[in-house]
């Protein structure tokens, strides 16, 4: 059973995934490319057996599951670092403390082309993906024992990814990752002063300025952050007030699948297809529509090496102007 | 001037390095080894021309400033990410916080040979880094303008090291990263309840469990932590509590070397000269001993790719067991 141990100085919750635990042997190669070829690609169509059966997929009405005709698939990890069955069991060791790691680990398989990727996918096909997303966070919201969903992709070797066939991957914790956490408390202290979403005055800012605008329509828009940790870090958020992202409707869906193909067509046509890790923020589960929260998109292409010492030092040196950035991707040609 | 940002949610500062701003074709040969050659490097004795003049060396009396005859050398950066001259000058924009990125960023040669590396340095060699780093700490703690100094290593170019010769940095801030910041809170939160300091508990713990301790001498400890983030991650604390790095003494530094020592040659027996990050994180400058604080090394070595996605996600995944590493790193034959 993997172990969720928690930091007794900071509180931060790491997991241990007992299960997928390496020996030491396995680290000397891993300065190589993990990427597989596709004939072994356990996400090709017709390889459906290669994962675990699915748990939910969009396919044509005369497919049968775990067999081709999808176009998007979900199945568990075939390598969970949480496991879906058992009871928490909080408790200690001393000053320590522990439970089990419950949570679910599911891949989506975002399109049947190995050579695919988000930024050339017609916009209809990610919007399938969108919407598995949100399918995946409503089923995934029902089961009590879990606090937060995250979803995120990872994108190319550096950026952490053991397949190059598209994919995303979602995971349910029985906690609140310190990340998400440090933007809760941060904005409720903000709408306890001043009564107001701090990311809702964000957006309006950035809408009056324009300096850091990468992609503006409707209901969404694309912004460099103040902030920026990363070279080309973009965030994408709803302009309306919503800290849920499973109350997206089929139009929201549709628009900011637009948006997000349009961001990362920007990136890529700037920084020669990088590699990048893309991750939803939403507030925790059953929350109730939080008048402080705002649900967002972060995405932070990976093109420094010393992007390596941020999680040592603790602060973020960004070789690049936010602004200068945000109008290099604006200059793309779409 | 190098910027400092906050970002409006979570109060974390950035620093934009704006003079050394990299257009997008910087990044495009990023992903290449950019450890340069022996004959270029601006470490070498005899090269003293090609850095900045020194700040400080320990050198041979017959010796002259910026020529060789040093043992240790501390220069500023050439390309530094924040700037010694100026004032903070805080201001606003909108809703958003910024300030002059005022600040040194110094660059100690830890020695003359190009080939060497801490793990495989004489312990006396590595003391007379450690005070440098001491040196370097007094020194600018003196500078009212700075709140913090923290001294970091990178080893290795997956680990954000752009030159091999073995060297390590320190940054003075006129703010306390956010990492030490939640380190200082969390420590202050378990004292005020227990009236103890987390980190001298922990230490008790691990000897009397001695399940993670790596090395074990009079005055230090080195273990892995219970929440360890990283495959292999250690930690160096001392036994006695102290907040403040600078009060190390001659004798302690000297059992300090041989610890560090060893802790670096286990790790290269079991994972074969690894990448990795060492920080060392005490309190805040002129905060006059914290009864709650406690001066800690924390080494990371970077062996997994999916340390990647950690600064995306906010939770980490640890494929080993700490217990498990800890017996490996005790099993090497020194």
């Amino acid at each position: 059973m993997p172990e969720l141990r928690k930091d007794p100085v900071i509180g931060r919750w790491v997991i241990i995934a007992t299960e997928r635990a390496l020996r030491p042997s396995n680290f000397k190669t891993d300065k190589e490319d993990r990427l597989t070829d596709l004939s072994k690609c356990p996400f090709e169509p017709g390889n459906e057996a290669s994962t675990p059966p699915e748990i939910l997929a969009y396919r044509r009405a005369d497919s049968r599951p775990n067999e081709p005709g999808w176009w998007v698939r979900v199945v568990p990890n075939k390598f969970p670092a949480l496991k879906i069955e058992g009871t928490m069991d909080k408790r200690g060791e001393g000053m320590y403390d522990m439970m089990n790691g419950i949570g679910a680990h599911e891949i989506i398989i975002e399109t049947p082309n190995h050579d695919e990727e988000m930024a050339l996918m017609p916009e209809m096909q990610i919007n399938e993906v969108l919407w598995a997303w949100r399918d995946r966070i409503v089923d995934l919201a029902r089961d009590k024992r879990f606090k937060y969903v995250m979803v995120f992709k990872n994108k190319g070797a550096q950026a952490g990814a053991s397949l190059q066939h598209p994919h995303s991957q979602i995971i349910a914790l029985p906690i609140v990752p310190l990340s998400v956490q440090e933007e809760l408390t941060g904005a409720l202290q903000y709408y306890e002063y001043k009564d107001r979403c701090v990311f809702c005055d964000l957006i309006q800012q950035e809408l009056s300025d324009r300096k850091r605008v990468v992609e503006d329509s409707e209901r969404f828009i694309g912004v460099v952050p103040f902030a920026q940790r990363f070279p080309f870090e973009t965030w994408i958020l709803p302009k309306q007030h919503e800290s849920d992202y499973a109350r997206t409707t089929r139009n929201d869906s549709l628009e900011l699948a637009g948006l997000l193909k349009r961001t990362l067509q920007r990136l890529r046509g700037v920084l020669d297809d990088p590699p990048f890790n893309l991750v939803l923020h939403m507030a925790p589960l059953n929350t109730e529509g939080l008048p402080h929260y705002h649900w967002h998109i972060e995405i932070m292409p990976r093109v420094t090496r010393t992007a390596g010492f941020e999680w040592g030092t603790g602060f973020y040196i960004n070789p690049t102007i936010p602004e200068e950035t945000a109008q290099f991707l604006r200059e793309v040609q779409l």
